[in-house]
């Protein structure tokens, strides 16, 4: 008999983005464990704290806040990023053995769904090949702010039979990705949409997404760039953060495989 | 006051990947309609029953199946798929006019996300231009076939700020997508990971995921290529169908950007 890990996605923004193996999740777990990444945050800490004030039903739960170790606040990947998920690693084994017994269920809630950049299946596997716990694994999908965004825009991903990129704001700010013409953009600190030069294309923007904060815009690149700018700087002013992923699709350039 | 049409995604097999925001557009419909693809799919027609059994409590909510006219067997896409939407298009139309009044609420069950692979939001658009019916429109997202594959197989979509690619097996047949690694492939009737020069990539394979029938294979291409095309063929052969998804990740040949 182990321990067990449940790795459960709760949805990007919107608490009603749960789903039901998500919320059967919660209430099998004795510990719960909720990252806090202080500063800005702390708003998606009161999300996740919202989402076991709706949703646990089990008493017996007990639930940890734990402070994960801060990355570059542009929210971008860099070299020290292997070194940060060590680090963190090192968190959830030192957590796991004080807050639960060798029989328990944790459970850590992930934003959005745990497969879409995000470290802690990744983390998770760190701490198994640490060889200091052990523990069997379940990991619980849900739904992300890629999905969160179509659904507000009303829009489907792929064009017929078309390919579809997802990628971060750095590697787009790079170039236009080869074979595809629907590029979604995630992880966005430099507003790589503003240096894409067909002005023709589609952008579908969101900030905050399924939250009371949720904002969109969509239009040809060229008319409406330079509003998603002031918006999401208006925004990041108030609000002391932002988050945001779009959609960008352009004519097709790519020849046609039909 | 006019009609309201719901998308409403219901996962792509698991009925506990439903969220709380589809079983309440559930039961905000006045009338629901579940596609019968006749054939095969009855299976699927099964599991759309079943997920209103299990949380429509609603006793007030009519349930219409209606059949949707047969595209090629293979599901992949070819030129009469326009023709085909907008038959689908009317379709709609009618139904909605048969089995709605003008302030009720119309619920469409959508395999996985509506965003994804599926056409259902292209064609209401085109029910909406055709003019005849005025409605407000309402997406709810779903989890989808890749975030079944991904919890299934227990890893990250993404590798760590690198991006991945969504194609279908017929663009995949035609070579590896430039520029990417990790390609998603979705309605491959043609078992495309076969022609992959890179035998040394790994392959996450899942066919029926969610479901009972679920089956998952992982590995090294070159090891265990001939045996997922097996277990397709014995698992299509035994059921009837096959619905299966793969994500594959070579190593890394694209320059870095970081
Ligand atoms: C580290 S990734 C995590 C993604 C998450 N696992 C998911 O499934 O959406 C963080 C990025 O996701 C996007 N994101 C997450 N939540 C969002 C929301 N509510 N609105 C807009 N974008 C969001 C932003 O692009 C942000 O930079
Ligand atoms: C027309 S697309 C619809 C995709 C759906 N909207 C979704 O969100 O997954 C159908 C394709 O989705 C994939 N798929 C759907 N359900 C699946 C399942 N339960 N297991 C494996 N693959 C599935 C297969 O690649 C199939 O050819």
């Amino acid at each position: 008999m182990s321990r067990t890990i449940l790795i459960i996605g709760i949805g990007a923004g919107n608490p009603e983005h749960i789903t039901v193996q998500a919320i059967n999740a919660l209430n099998r777990a004795d510990v719960l464990l909720i990252p806090t990444k202080g500063e800005e945050k702390s708003f998606l800490a009161d999300m996740r704290r919202d989402i076991c004030e709706r949703y646990l039903t089990n008493g017996d739960t007990r639930v940890h806040d734990y402070a994960v170790p801060k990355r570059r606040a542009d929210g971008s990947y860099d070299d020290g990023v292997q070194d940060w998920h060590h680090a963190i690693a090192k968190i959830y084994e030192e957590l796991i053995l004080e807050v639960s017994t060798d029989r328990e269920v944790i459970g850590l809630l992930v934003w959005g769904d745990p497969m879409l950049y995000d470290s802690t299946i990744r983390i998770v596997d760190h701490v198994r090949a640490n060889g200091r716990v052990a523990f069997d694994l379940e990991v619980i999908p849900g739904i992300t702010s890629i999905q969160a965004l179509c659904a507000s825009q009303q829009i489907a991903l792929n064009r017929i039979g078309l390919p579809v990129e997802i990628t971060t704001g750095r590697r787009l700010s790079a170039g236009w990705p080869e074979g595809v013409d629907d590029v979604v953009v995630m992880l966005d600190g430099v507003e790589a949409f503003r240096s894409i030069e067909d002005r023709d294309a589609q952008i579908y923007w969101g900030a905050y997404l399924g939250t009371e904060l949720e904002v969109t815009l969509s239009g040809r690149l060229g008319d409406v760039a330079e509003q998603i700018s002031e918006t999401r700087h208006q925004a990041r002013e108030k609000n002391g953060w932002i988050m945001d992923t779009y959609l960008i699709r352009r004519a097709r350039a790519t020849e046609s495989e039909t």
